[in-house]
């Protein structure tokens, strides 16, 4: 098997994985993973190639849990170390959408109903304007039948990529939803506005007096979207610093 | 009395002992029990007898506070301690189902509307796959009439431990659940869980704009939840890691 | 003003003291209270004087800060500290209530919705069965028209404990609540569990599929509730136990 | 440029930037705010200046990192530091009203659905009761067509302070709120007591069975209101007293 081991795509700055491992514990403190779910980011020299950590709690995540994969998840850096039985999420989006540079998997709770009933999720606020362009839905079962629900091979992160198509969040039924972004920041800040926002959805539904009816709530509409998420990618990086700030104050790196 | 008084089934490992103390704080901490609740593990030797702490809050147990029962949920080594009125939960359950190794009661606040209507709790995403099974309601007035809702001798454990059949989660009316599994961390997973997946469900509920009408909810279904519930018990441990790691770095055991 | 001091019932043993200062912390941690809200005990020498905290907010409370008034909430020992305008509800519910050694008043979030809407609290589960007695809501409208909805007179706490009755918690709309009890632990336990009680029925409520008919509610009944309370009183301690070795933890007394 | 940049109106007390420095970090403590949102007070001694934080998450803000403006919102000693692009909604209120001495703007989850569906927020208890002088809604897409949301410039911040006119707080669609009063304190308190009503009220519509029939609820009315507020802008500041002890317990300042 040590064949089949794929290269490198070369070192990576200590102060990138050392974001990387901090995104992990910015995600479990907002309370969009607990002691599941990951984050990934794509090699910043290497597009081939993508960095994640091994098996872990994200809340304990440290640089040197980091591992290289190329983007059929085959790990260059194992050592002995074993993987996310769902990295096909991140290497086949990785593959299926060359502006992704990171990818968090989650099972975000008040997410997780929008993927089991048919109400889709819209963008409550400015912050959460990534969600007006559309938030598809994969069911594992239309095309793999019954299974554990994990995308635990090639082709299931293939199909949920193709579902994903060029959004930036999708919902996987009974199981959680992706987030992704053009860096770790945007993909993270996605990550957790998509689980406030889903917050705030429940309770706007609620107070609209209809679950189904969304007609009547003014959302951020698609004209506005646009405009407010170039906001988000730049002055939103205000969220990331005061995050990484925290972690910051709890490791060393 | 000394007379009854049951024989040892014999020493235990320090660290299971620990462990068992840690998944009281862990379920406090993870907001499953307050001042009430408890968790118990049958002897690893001996399948006649469990242990399970003195009458004392989950977050302040410690492995000293443990004391072994017999099934009949006589104390082995009381020696001056309290026993929680409600062990009979335990032993009753221990003695019904030998499969059964850890048992969690509880009165997780998100849970107890499902024991007081006719909505049934169902596995809203791959984590609560074991909910899948089914989730029975014991009610103590059915057998015995108007009590203090406790099950506080044998027969009402043996009635509770009835309702629950082979499943793996059971209701309780007007009081709480039962979370039972076949190994300590398994039982602490589905008793935390429990908790997750009802407050999933409720806003899943609320989002389909129906109370009663769940079959327009796409939950695990039955070909799933055998296999989601695997992995579970296998790479799901993962959150014990977790859960473990954290309470040790409050205590020294 | 000099004359009309009241003279004291005497000294109060420090330890007790210092459990009516951690009742005002315990509310706190437990967000029953914020800024606002307070606890009393009677002074267990003198039936015709209550204790009570200078006007403060209740996380900041210590032994030092207590005041001791008489029934018709003249102080004895303000030694220039500001009372609670609120203090005639403590004092006259202990003139009207000589069961009652303990008075708790708070804006617990979850309890407001329900002195503002013809819906009845009930007991959702064993530790609340002092709701299956009845929860009266007093409306100070209506005998004192518009006010500052405070019960900042001898007038309004004599119709605020009128409207109580021999209950042991009451609803103040547009307010808050009052819970009361034969010491100061169970008044605590009782205030803590109204709220915990009313998240659980707003969710039961919700998946009940009705704001209006509670038929469909198996809470705890009439029958059972005495019997439950009994327990809630005694093992029910438990709970104060851990609150108060939470407290102790923090502070030195 | 720099021929532009406003003359200061003098020196401030260093503890009244401590307090202006707190109240930030008050709002994220309480919830209020996240990684944005900002308040501002008038300047003191001269009131065509107001002060506010560098652009900065909340909960990171220390007095250094406060500039002053004028009302056009043009820095007087930016000195390299960023300004929030929408510090327009502070400097045209300050201009709109006279009265106001400090503002918060904040997207608190709770708040946002009642900018987004036509229930108007109704003040659930005394705490709120600035609220039942009514609540606008400001929709910059009215005047403005499709934007990024922000009140990124003069015009918008006019024609939000338009809307809010005599009102404490006001609503920005798909956006967030502002809430402003007489004293910074004041202003903290309404940010903090509209996030709470928001709560409570999302619960008391759902107990009330309905989403729009509001005439149900029996909330603070329009008499109690004014006698109510008063009791909150002095006997209330016990609330700043608590966070602002819990602010200085952290830093020392």
């Amino acid at each position: 098997m040590s064949d089949n081991v794929p290269k490198s795509g070369g070192p990576v700055a200590p102060e990138l994985m050392a974001d990387l491992a901090a995104a992990s514990r910015i995600l479990a403190a907002q309370g969009v993973v607990d002691g599941f779910g990951h984050v990934s980011m794509r090699h910043p020299k290497a597009p081939e190639r993508y960095l994640m950590a091994r098996s872990l709690a994200p809340a304990l995540v440290t640089p040197a849990d980091i591992i290289e994969y190329d983007l059929d998840s085959n790990a260059c850096n194992a050592n002995g170390r074993s993987s996310f039985l769902e990295r096909f999420i991140h290497g086949e989006i990785y593959k299926a959408r060359p502006d992704v540079m990171a990818v968090v998997h989650s099972h975000s709770p008040s997410v997780i109903p929008f993927g089991l009933v048919g109400v889709p999720m819209r963008a409550m606020f400015h912050n959460a304007a990534f969600l007006a362009f559309g938030v598809p839905t994969f069911d594992i079962r239309e095309k793999f039948g019954a299974t554990d629900l994990l995308v635990s091979n090639g082709p299931k992160g293939v199909a949920l990529a193709q579902v994903m198509g060029k959004k930036d969040v999708a919902l996987m039924r009974a199981h959680g939803s992706v987030a992704c972004g053009p860096t770790l920041q945007t993909a993270v800040f996605r990550a957790v506005y998509t689980e406030v926002n889903a917050r705030i959805q429940h309770w706007t539904i609620a107070l609209a007096g209809s679950g189904t009816d969304a007609t009547r709530i003014a959302a951020v509409d698609e004209d506005e979207a646009p405009l407010a998420d170039v906001i988000n990618r730049t002055a939103g990086m205000r969220a990331w610093d005061l995050w990484r700030t925290q972690v910051r104050a709890q490791v060393g790196w």
